[in-house]
């Protein structure tokens, strides 16, 4: 037996007790007369003292931090109490003491605040998962995937495992590949996420469908992004968008409530893309602060004034309520000017309570605000900054210019701002291949009254899609499907796939369909992105045991590498133009 | 809105009720004068009748199977009712009936007992999982995985997701691999299990970790085989090898009482894997049922009994208690000696309750009997058949022998069976390269006491291992690992790594372990396994929802499949020797 009790979950009503610990040497300091080990383990840290007449006191000195010992004691009640420490009341006597590993000295702090840099604690990840800070973040993982589980199967759902080892299409320049040595020459690819999987079992008769699962993705990639990634996943025959929008809904209250102890008040918020576009510029607006967009060329390029009359320029109204009364308009004005160069002209007018306007000078004494104010409706109190931007890479500009205003304005968060983007567009065009690509993927449902304009205008053509956004994250998103083969494969001709190419990656899918597929819809949402938005720290690495870096490897590991020769002939793979392997 | 109700879960308490229901048509009889179909839902069937005055009943008449229909109607009490079926005391009267989807003709029955044959039925997976029988067996898949992750979450076991994309090792031969696109030339594997990350977790101060997780293999495939399969893996700290056989002894008497209503005894039973081999003939033995060998050379061989001489030969007994009596023992003898042509000599001895035995003729008139049956513990009332056998292959011929006779003799079997094997050789002889392997995997820990013939005789060496068997199933497997880098070292040179190899695939945990590893140990249960055994079902695959053949294919999906030219130059791969890549 190693141990009788765990360190960290000693009380005060534990004193008298002899006990048996194991843990990992946290600190060992020897303060002359009196010495002490803070002896840590899952739950905690008790401190083990060692007054001058205890024999082991000696011996401990060599003790190195991360060491694990096994020790025998007492525990009995300390004089000097530490409140601040659940096991600060106690301190345990030690009378027997054995080593059970040695360790190196560690190459960073094994604290909360660490001094280990990035790159150092991604190599050694075993020492940093030992950092309460990072071990908690994995057991609220594990609490939240309990509490999915839970949530969607009280509600029906069943979890069914889909294959990790598929087929590759078309869709598939991201697809990472497996070949197989039973079927040489052959591949397996792994799933971007189980999407025909899941559409085949509603084709099977399963009513509701969830599995929390492994993606892969073989893309560069981002701070938010990681090649393998968890996605929590459902599928639901015979329903309409808002069917699997109210059970989602009821699921991130229900986690935030559980874990945040936070009402958040439902239906979530739509705005169709193309008004979230227009109001904020982004299509996964952040609404935990209220400031929103107009475009007001209507009203303002040609009305003489000749900062508004450049060709190629858009006007745009930023909208800050309650900030006609805001003091140091003058430096958010310099502020909004820098922040971009593509941004020429700023000014302002403030919308005061009275109900009459204020700017600088008398530029807009010729325009009726009455009527422009009324139409981006905005209130008596409220500020609008005008500027004027380049149209060139405009969203990229105005999605992130309205945070900074934000944080420029010190504003007070929400702490939760969840909304539902909708009706999304079909497609979108590839600007380098001026071809036509699925702002989704092949198998979302177009709406109904814009079936007729697949075959000569399909930009024309919005989808029954909708993504959830938490906070400006794509927390998830989803589709009502395609669920008949004739409109799949009219579908899939927009692309500019060939009758051929249509049949040899997706033909078992088209011949599901033709065998009484119920319509069904669903939903995907980004486990590692939903917990890292709902904790309000936004590197998902945290919250991942073993994640891979900026270029996909794992520094720990050291992989991805080489394959010894004996390996890949065995698979009967060679390398182009490489002559070392 | 698609419905008011679901088929299967309408009653009596509905009727009067208007309903709108959707489903697939699950027959459509025309009896002339009355016209039923039978609707079919997740949740089960539901009559809809059409009287004569009924206009709908001429349309239903072209509605074929499988088509998916929306009906509109009244719930009303049935005249003849069917109590055998939940819904069978109402029918649905049908005012309004729309075609949501048509159904080609499937190419099987959508019922129990199907006429689709096994690759038919893999073809069209979505249409079997329609079939009650194959739906449910999901569905007990999904029960089962939520009551282990609350048993386990209950215990303080935390679910931590380890990565998809791993390392090759040396141990790979096995390992599907996983060309980089980012990193050019390297490839990951995917994880036969996640062994090395579990013990980095256990490095990493996490206390009890467990994960329902998928693992693949890319071997020869048997029956019981899937290129990619499930695992439940636990790892704890601190342990020795009861602790987390009591855990899961719990867990699976936990499953059984909740899925079968059965009470399990524990602990179960423990057999050293020599003691196994020696009464089973197995390392995995089937103990449903009593019928146990023992070798009886040290007695016969130089009896003077000639049948016992043969130099090559071995002398076992087969013991089946209370079996003294059996009236047919011509036709086991017969059964027995027909079973395998190595088995050269048998002979029975009737242990009778009296304590005296019978025998055919005079054979054992000069053997110490009561002697032989003592130490072979034998009770008076037992059967004693000896038989002969060349040893080579013995353990395939007696593995299976034992299964046989319970059969013929009609044994009335234990529902379930399970013990574990301890004490495994920590070594085995590769037949054929006459190199040591690992009889489960490189970092199971040898007994303390066996250490010091690690260098010089290593095949005397046994390791803290241990196996779960129920009902003659390996479900799994486990052991105490290595945590400490000199012994890590040392048992990886005994299978003949050289330092450099052991370095370059072994080195980060060679080092995790040198930064204060603790002791511990484990346990992976295979979950497919699992269910069919508690299940009494042998076909894992029917409780997969898209399982692969014995090939490895998915011939639904058509999988593996050939990649594109594009694919493979942008991985920069190409075949040898394939003239048509």
């Amino acid at each position: 037996m190693y141990k009788t009790h765990y360190c960290g979950t000693l009380r005060i009503t534990d004193i008298g007790k002899s006990v048996l610990l194991v843990g990992w040497i946290h600190k060992n300091r020897n303060l002359g007369s009196i010495s002490f080990i803070d002896l840590r383990d899952y739950y905690g840290i008790v401190q083990l003292t060692f007054y001058k007449n205890n024999p082991l006191k000696e011996k401990i000195i060599k003790l190195g931090r991360e060491f694990i010992i096994q020790i025998k004691g007492q525990v009995v009640e300390r004089k000097f109490k530490n409140l601040n420490n659940p096991t600060g009341e106690i301190e345990v006597l030690v009378s027997e003491i054995k080593i059970l590993n040695k360790s190196r000295v560690p190459p960073f702090l094994i604290e909360d605040k660490t001094d280990g840099n990035d790159e150092l604690r991604m190599k050694y990840r075993y020492l940093d998962i030992r950092r309460n800070i990072i071990k908690n973040k994995l057991i609220f993982r594990h609490e939240i995937t309990l509490i999915i589980r839970k949530f969607m199967s009280n509600k029906g759902f069943i979890e069914i495992e889909t294959p990790m080892l598929i087929k590759s299409t078309s869709e598939g320049a991201r697809d990472f590949v497996v070949p197989s040595r039973i079927n040489i020459g052959k591949f397996y690819s792994l799933p971007q996420s189980p999407q025909i999987f899941k559409q085949l079992l509603m084709v099977g008769g399963i009513d509701k469908y969830f599995q929390i699962v492994k993606c892969f993705r073989d893309e560069d990639l981002r701070a938010d992004r990681q090649p393998e990634f968890t996605q929590i996943d459902c599928e639901m025959s015979f329903i309409e968008p808002n069917n699997i929008q109210n059970i989602i809904e009821e699921l991130i209250c229900y986690i935030i409530k559980n874990k945040c102890g936070l009402n958040i008040s439902t239906p979530f918020l739509k705005i169709s893309y193309i008004n979230a576009i227009k109001m904020y510029g982004s299509d996964k607006p952040d609404l935990r602060f209220d400031i929103r967009y107009c475009e007001l060329n209507n009203f303002l390029k040609n009305s003489g004034i000749s900062f508004f009359s450049k060709k190629e320029e858009l006007i745009i109204s930023i909208l800050i309520p309650k900030y006609a009364i805001y003091s140091e308009i003058d430096k958010l004005i310099k502020y909004i000017k820098e922040y971009n160069k593509n941004i020429n002209y700023v000014i302002w007018i403030k919308y005061l309570n009275n109900g009459t306007f204020q700017y600088p000078l008398d530029i807009f004494d010729k325009i009726n605000l009455k009527k422009m104010v009324n139409s981006i409706n905005a209130n008596p109190g409220d500020l609008l900054i005008i500027i004027t931007v380049k149209s060139k890479n405009i969203k990229n500009i105005m999605e992130r210019l309205r945070l900074k205003i934000a944080i420029f304005l010190k504003f007070k968060f929400k702490r939760f701002a969840p909304l539902w983007i909708v009706d999304f567009p079909l497609f979108e065009l590839d600007e380098k291949s001026k071809k036509l690509n699925f702002l989704h993927h092949p198998f979302t449902s177009p709406k109904d009254e814009d079936i007729k304009y697949l075959k000569n205008s399909p930009k024309k053509v919005f989808a029954k899609s909708y993504d959830l956004i938490i906070n400006g994250v794509e927390i998830g998103g989803g589709s009502i499907r395609i669920h008949k083969r004739k409109l799949q494969e009219t579908v899939l001709k927009c692309i500019g796939l060939s009758k051929d190419e249509i049949y040899t990656q997706f033909g078992f899918l088209l011949e599901a369909l033709e065998y009484g597929a119920p319509p069904h819809g669903g939903i995907a949402i980004g486990l590692d992105r939903l917990i890292s938005t709902i904790t309000g720290n936004d590197n998902i690495r945290d919250f991942i045991a073993f994640p891979k870096n900026n270029s996909g490897r794992d520094t720990m590991i050291n992989s991805p590498s080489v394959l010894s020769l004996e390996q890949l002939k065995e698979l009967n793979l060679k390398f182009n133009n490489r002559g070392k392997i």
